[in-house]
């Protein structure tokens, strides 16, 4: 079932978010993504495990940590 | 033999540098990284061939190429 995971990541400009929104769209079982830079969340809507999309996000060099999981509306 | 690996990588601020100095530091066989975010070029001292290098750069979500491979003094 699809569920949104929150992941606080850090990102500083447009091509850090940018860089993170091009790995995770390029994820199969990804059917959304929203980046609040201002507050540095990144919300996966996904059917992978939280587990899964932190490995993916640590990969393009950020910190970055996972925060919660809600369910999909 | 070590050589040094050239690589055209977008980067907009010092987030994204060290991003990508982050992912390459952590790999085994590099033994020098040099970033210069002006010209846009990431140098890889390594044993690592550049496809190997190309690869984990490309997973940090920039747009990246390979330029050309030079021996190390």
């Amino acid at each position: 079932m699809a569920q949104i995971l929150e992941f606080k990541v850090t990102m500083t400009c447009e091509g850090c978010s940018g860089a993170v929104n091009r790995v995770l769209s390029r994820l199969e079982g990804v059917s959304n993504i929203e980046i609040n830079m201002e507050e540095q969340r990144v919300y996966v809507t996904t059917s992978l495990s939280s587990d899964e999309v932190l490995a993916v996000i640590k990969k393009t060099g950020r910190e970055t940590e996972y925060v919660g999981t809600k369910p999909a509306p």
